[in-house]
């Protein structure tokens, strides 16, 4: 499709050495985080706005497949381009273009990593709170695209939360800007939360002014041990009920929780059914009765242990075991499947029972971590794709998870997207009518269909 | 335009008590509260989402303007049927069809009045936070539509960071739901965020879910008095920018302080240049703990008097104070206008001296009320549009405010919206680029422009 001429034109505003196409370094930008892999025919790194403008104009013109990427962490294959063509990776937009925290705001490229932003807000004494899996990877730009969440989402909000401006590079090549530096600003339709979550199928984010919040003056962290998983749970929606929002509230069963012993033997209790990790922050009083409450919780419902982080290195110590255990799950078969059926908390206890049953049923080693406080559940299938077999089972039991988590008014991801992973569920979310409206929105901002090809919509 | 046959339809739909075309009634749906005005041909009251489906089939197939209306307390025209045709006021769907505190959610039709969901709520100890001026009387689908703010927005967010799902009646009479119940959910476009704030431009907002949440243990309410309004707003800025978020920080002039003395007589200081109405909520401890601050902060600025609502019955005539201001202001003039230009506050103090050198320079009596924690300025100007020079002063002044807000990165509108009022100013605010993208929104949902036409789009 890339013909000699067209490769000239890109190259003439990339220059030679951010243009790439051998294949052994195309390989790179083929995959992400999901199963699925094509290697694209060309690479490019722009470097700025105008630069974007100028590639998506050829590629508008040529009906060239443009997929966005930063650093191809995402878990659902949103980053993965299935029809080959361009990918625009971003990660040269990388600078922090403005700190205000006088006026709560930041202003950055869409390439700067989550972690790095967060590392320079520390520093004048602010945080942006969300906090994917992949933060100390994944880029400001990606997060934006997929919506993400994390831990830290329970207390604080998600990422469209805290979008308030963007600018895009339409498929034509135009630029827009939208938004301002205020909370308040209801100029015209809302398109920052639109573009927000469209896993790159209607412009390429290159500018991002978002929200920023002052770091707590304390928190607190505490882990509680279970010998009952049902208890586990039934403390996560008493919390939650009870109307105190802690800044994290996640959980891990017996799978997870000696997956992750095996790996890095950190001294978690490997006899624990259950485990939850809850953080609270805020104005240091109010830290030490919420604690109380959400400790005396825990108790009535059966914990045998409640262990206190002391310093900063133990509260560390248990944030590293419960961000590394997605990964140490992953190496425990040649593939690990994340999911994120969400539904309200007060079902958090169901879907744990549903999920336990299900993989009885279909025999497959499934751990159960979560960001429990917003019923953010995250069942971790170990497998192998090769074995079509198991594959099938995988497949089986995975949709019956998604059909129980909508039976509870659930949703088919909480924070990890589409893309191609769950593009065939989503009939059991979304009527006829409204995939079709999507279909149509789509359709009118990009009418070739040139950007992120073949994902949801 | 609305023939004999095609009213007959619509009677069949809704039935004749809930039709209505007598002149005389017709008057009581020609307005809002801006300043022009436009009466309809026919109002319809539907009662369901079908209703309004087949209400919009017809008006699709005949190509009739529709302009949806709760409670016409819209600041900027967004409710005037400036196209004649039918105004469909939703106030008959009026149900709040779910309460879940547990999952922190409440289900509700677009009728129901913004204080009577709040009133519920209060029963099982929660709330929903957006709290708009007019929020005894404005309804939560005008809410939607405008994206509507209040003085609680400052801590706790606008209505989009609050709605979860919509149910929407398309200009076709299709119906779409998307969203969920859940705070995290990234399935498919944010479409939500695209209708709210929409001004019923794109389509029928017929059942929304919202997030709701636990009212505080305590609040403090405070009122700094100050013989100075550069000490006053001086105040605002270093509040917001040592890192504390009230639940409220509100601002009045002498001459807005005045209106409400001579119409109501709460004993607020008259010599007073500036007053500054500051809550504080939250877990008991943290509420004393930042209120110690803040009033620190106050008399470090020169406040020469704070003092501290005792009682619930003290408090609460403080919030009238604030909350009737506008309607005192805009007794003193045949007409009254209140623009909502919103700055980073930390423009706060630069923006009340540009209005008031605005002011001095027009001959206009402008009183400055503000939600200023967030920089939404208010300020109240008392006229007669009759009197064609004064108007042809406004214009031109309200033109220079706005003006000013762009220098410092503003907005046009923090939360009254765009509707008739301020669509001459959009391109201050948005390129051309991105101007045409809304109007390519508008023309793929709404192909005929039956929506609320004559509006900003």
């Amino acid at each position: 499709m890339l013909n000699a001429k067209i490769r000239k034109s890109l190259q003439t505003i990339v220059g030679p050495e951010r243009l790439i196409d051998a294949p052994e370094d195309l390989l790179a930008y083929s995959y992400d985080a999901f199963v699925e892999e094509m290697t694209p025919e060309l690479v490019l790194l722009p470097e700025s706005t105008a630069e974007v403008s100028a590639i998506m104009a050829i590629a508008h013109h040529e009906g060239i497949p443009v997929t966005a990427r930063g650093a191809g962490t995402s878990i659902c294959g949103a980053s993965v381009p299935i029809r080959g063509g361009i990918v625009l990776s971003l990660t040269r937009m990388d600078r922090i273009l403005a700190v205000s925290t006088p006026n709560r705001y930041c202003i950055v490229q869409p390439g700067v990593v989550n972690g790095d932003l967060q590392a320079r807000l520390a520093k004048e004494g602010f945080f942006y709170p969300p906090d994917p899996g992949s933060y100390m990877a994944s880029t400001i730009g990606g997060n934006v695209a997929q919506n993400a969440g994390g831990p830290r989402c329970l207390k604080y909000g998600v990422t469209v939360d805290y979008v308030l401006s963007l600018e895009v590079v339409l498929p034509s090549g135009e630029v827009i800007r939208f938004g301002s530096r205020n909370v308040k600003d209801v100029t015209g339709y809302r398109l920052s939360s639109l573009f927000c979550g469209s896993e790159g199928t209607l412009g390429i984010v290159t500018e991002i002014t978002l929200r920023v919040v002052p770091l707590p003056e304390a928190s607190r962290t505490i882990l509680a041990v279970y010998n009952d998983l049902d208890a586990t749970a039934a403390t996560v929606a008493d919390v939650i009920g009870s109307g105190i929002l802690p800044a994290a509230l996640e959980l891990m069963d017996k799978t997870v929780v000696n997956a992750v012993e095996d790996s890095a033997g950190i001294g978690l209790p490997r006899h624990a059914e259950g485990l939850l990790l809850i953080e609270v922050d805020g104005v240091e009083e109010a830290v030490e009765k919420e604690m109380r409450t959400i400790v005396e919780k825990a108790r009535a419902h059966g914990a045998q242990e409640v262990i206190e982080a002391r310093t900063a290195a133990e509260r560390d110590n248990l944030w590293t075991a419960r961000r590394s255990a997605y990964g140490v799950f992953a190496r425990l078969a040649p593939d690990c499947i994340v999911e994120d059926a969400t539904v309200p908390v007060s079902h958090v206890p169901d879907m744990i029972r549903h999920i336990r049953e299900i993989a009885d049923r279909y025999r497959l080693r499934i751990g159960i971590l979560a960001h429990a406080g917003d019923g953010n559940m995250h069942p971790l299938i170990a497998t192998d794709t090769r074995d079509k077999q198991q594959w099938q089972r995988v497949e089986a039991a995975n949709r019956e998870i998604f059909e129980k988590a909508m039976t509870y008014n659930g949703t088919l991801s909480g924070e990890h997207g589409i893309g191609l992973a769950k593009t065939d569920y989503l009939p059991m979310a979304l009527n006829d009518a409204t995939r079709d409206f999507m279909a149509k929105i789509k359709q009118c901002v990009d009418p070739q269909g040139i950007l992120n090809p073949g994902k949801f919509v």
